[in-house]
């Protein structure tokens, strides 16, 4: 029986939102109020919680069982909310709506949004050093490394800068690689590491969350064309405003189309040498090309 | 003989720059040419490097022998970066010159320098894990925990916040220990980290790091209403000009010069279960107090 990954995602969000409030409990001393509720505001928005639910998922596969890795899949979702909140600044993207609300900074002003969007990044590292691993060096590597000038934040310039180029293939994959994939495959890195998995897994690990990413990001830019704000949660037909590097742009509708489900076909592959237990990822990368949302 | 501390500092700084290339070459693999300069650009700039250098006199005086911890060092320089760029902003103190050169946004614009910040942060995360310590999730820890929330971005949350509160020593003390001293004491207990010191020994150079740091803030309050821009490199008048909370607007010049005095003396006397090996230490609590730059 092929499972409800929708349902599966929603259920693992509710547990997961739970996990947040005893979490921050110890890290929480001092801070001032309105950084507090800016910081939580973005946090606490409804996400689909994709990139935690990779850490959970490949803990799991890679053989984790001793804890739950809920502090390093919060780790990953503040990495991510902090890239959300600064994309969406003024200076940046200038996004109105984020996750169904609006964007931080029109809430708490530019200096809060981009000081709440700092803490996120530093809270993302406390919270992966948060529990013992036997690899939490490298887990750290792992993270500054995927958000870090050659990661997502990388990705970052090259989407800015990308508006006053031509659409061009090369330069659409490395924004999508750096910005979208990369954080997804070090999700399933980091639930990897701490399973202190053999090399043999992380490298399929690795070949899905490449793909996923990919497909993901791909699915995004098709969304953002015939999307709608409300089911999105965020602004639409934001990228042929402001002349973003995209796989429509490049490629156009039905190519794009067509290679996010290659790359859903070699997301599923790269998993052929599990068993019925990476059931939920392969479905994952079917929903994904899916998605409405 | 009492060490020449300015001397010290010039030297150490010169060793210190020295390592700048051969550490990031492993990291700067596909960085964007734009960022990449404009992260360089801020780095490198000619900054006391006070930080590292009480990295690496804390490893040397908590008994660490057996590398040099420049890693660790420009981890701290890297994070302190960060947070100079971001405060400098237009949306934060709109601050135009630092470190004796046109502040990073002036250069670059405002998107590039709010990542060239964020690029820092995750950049002194990737070189704190770089090299294997018997203590690196606690470093990871400590690190994330002082640049934070309730750490040195809390600080700059209260800093702005202040500027429309009257003065009031409450708040300056929040202030100068979370966005100042909290990243000096820092500096000295990954040192100490590094070094795997018994816990004696940690609560000295913390002590001596609270004491150092506050002194440092007072005499940055105190310069930045009679320093020259040119000696001290950047915007001076500001504080007055922004109503900011400073030490001699809550007690006036004379009892904040007094107040560092004694902050002085009571850093020198936090060394004092030390000989001659912290010479060095005590020589920097002096040469802070009577610092032009």
């Amino acid at each position: 029986m092929v499972p409800d990954i929708q349902q599966q995602l929603a259920d693992y969000s509710a547990t997961l939102n739970n996990q947040l409030a005893p979490l921050l409990s110890a890290s929480k001393i001092n801070v001032p109020e309105p950084l507090h509720t800016a910081v939580l505001y973005s946090l606490q928005a409804p996400g689909k919680r994709l990139r935690p639910y990779l850490v959970e998922r490949s803990y799991a596969l890679a053989g984790g069982r001793h804890y739950s890795p809920h502090s390093i899949a919060w780790a990953v979702e503040c990495a991510h909310v902090f890239t959300l909140i600064h994309d969406d600044l003024p200076c940046m993207d200038d996004a109105q709506l984020r996750r169904g609300q609006p964007a931080n900074h029109r809430v708490f002003g530019e200096a809060m949004a981009v000081l709440a969007g700092d803490a996120l990044l530093a809270l993302a590292f406390e919270l992966l050093a948060r529990q013992e691993w036997s690899r939490n060096r490298e887990m750290t590597a792992e993270l500054a490394g995927a958000i870090g000038w050659s990661g997502v934040i990388g990705g970052q310039v090259a989407d800015l800068q990308g508006e006053r180029q031509a659409p061009a293939l090369d330069l659409v994959n490395y924004i999508h690689q750096q910005k979208t994939a990369r954080l997804i495959v070090c999700a399933l890195r980091l639930g990897a590491l701490a399973a202190d998995a053999p090399v043999q897994v992380f490298n399929k690990l690795e070949e899905y969350g490449w793909a996923l990413g990919m497909a993901f990001q791909i699915t995004d830019d098709l969304l953002d064309e015939t999307g709608a704000p409300g089911a999105l949660g965020k602004d639409t037909r934001r990228d042929a405003a402001r002349a973003k590097q995209t796989y429509p742009a490049v490629m156009g509708r039905e190519a794009s189309i067509h290679q996010g489900q290659e790359l859903i076909q070699q997301a599923t592959l790269a998993l052929a040498d599990f068993g019925p237990e990476a059931e939920d990822l392969r479905s994952l990368a079917q929903y994904i090309m899916n998605r409405t949302n």
